[in-house]
């Protein structure tokens, strides 16, 4: 059973715009879960880099993986990471350029990245990742070879240090602006998924899986 | 008259799949071009943070901006910075996991973050951020006061260092693994905007603005 919320500390604490911020765990995992794309930020020889990778969740840690043989991975193993999540859900389009606005969720994670050593909690944390984005398709692959496990390295990082933001809704103008003439509103944003296109190597024969199915949103 | 390509460095040439990387600038800008969304990466007490931000182009140079109170902007003006830009394409799905991959195109920047100082210019460049989004708009907004400029800061970077990546196409498996009977292919991802929502203390008879119709995709 894991605390509730995380305590705040001097990074996750925003010092403006406090009232869009949350540490519950329920708001931050909620987050986690819609986006497999982060931004995981470390870095190289004092300088900060920032790559884009697909994170998982499983219980109260957050994973992330890549080629053994990979600076980012080699580079942020061991060491202060932040790892952040953040989907655009809209353009605000207020009455003021300066109340002009985004609507989004986001999640900011510190913490010490450490690799997943163990070959048989490596290879569980994979089919996790698999299993998690298209559940049942991990047994219908060509089974994982030692070699490739090897070659793969899995980051951890225990959810303990971070907060959500979430800003939703109209556009918030000065109370004296809302007779100003101008269209306002909110332009939504959503990712969108595709007619799933077959591999043209693709043997005869092979229907496309539920899942692939189920995730794509054109008629 | 620029260069047409960016010298690599330690940082911007990686290791691996080097294939993918690029360094023309043409394709830079055009990453750069094609999702305001960004994550910059700074150093807070020597900790990295990475922010989502909203990020254009003006010629060769990259501007964000934001309140000139928060710690965001104010901690990483005239220091290192990382700004990248990475748009999820698709999901790749292979016959093994290892073979598994997203398609996307990403760019980073590395540089320091410098402050726009100059009122006009500062006003010059946060026009631009909305006449870029949003053509026509910034005349028909309430205008900007000499108040807000001043609460606002608008960095900027050189677009001097760094490099774009691109994965795109069908899986790529292992020769031998093209006979595995599992359906493979690519789940396509783009971002799509759905009907504008007026703002519910809307004037009556504002009709929605052509370039807010433009960017709606819902039928």
């Amino acid at each position: 059973m894991t605390d509730e919320t995380l305590t705040p500390t001097a990074l996750s604490r925003p010092k403006r715009k406090h009232r869009r911020g949350s540490h519950r765990r329920s708001d931050i995992h909620a987050i986690l879960d819609a986006s497999p794309l982060c931004h995981v930020g470390y870095l190289v020889a004092g300088r900060p880099v920032v790559t884009p990778t697909l994170q998982w969740r499983e219980g109260d840690h957050v994973y992330w993986h890549g080629s053994s043989a990979s600076r980012t991975l080699r580079t942020s193993t061991n060491t202060e990471v932040c790892l952040t999540v953040s989907l655009l859900d809209g353009y605000v389009l207020a009455r003021s350029g300066m109340n002009h606005s985004a609507n989004y969720r986001s999640v900011m994670l510190f913490g010490r990245a450490r690799e997943v050593v163990d070959p048989e909690r490596k290879a569980a944390r994979l089919r996790a990742f698999v299993e998690g984005l298209w559940p049942g398709r991990w047994d219908a692959l060509r089974p994982m070879t030692e070699q490739e496990l090897k070659a793969t390295t899995v980051l951890s990082m225990p959810i303990e240090e971070g907060a959500a933001k979430v800003r939703s809704g109209p556009p918030a103008d000065d109370e004296e602006d809302y007779a100003w003439p101008v269209w306002c509103g909110v332009v939504p944003i959503r990712q969108a998924y595709g007619q799933a296109e077959p591999d043209p190597r693709q043997l005869p024969g092979l229907a496309v899986p539920e899942y692939v199915e189920a995730m794509s949103d054109d008629p």
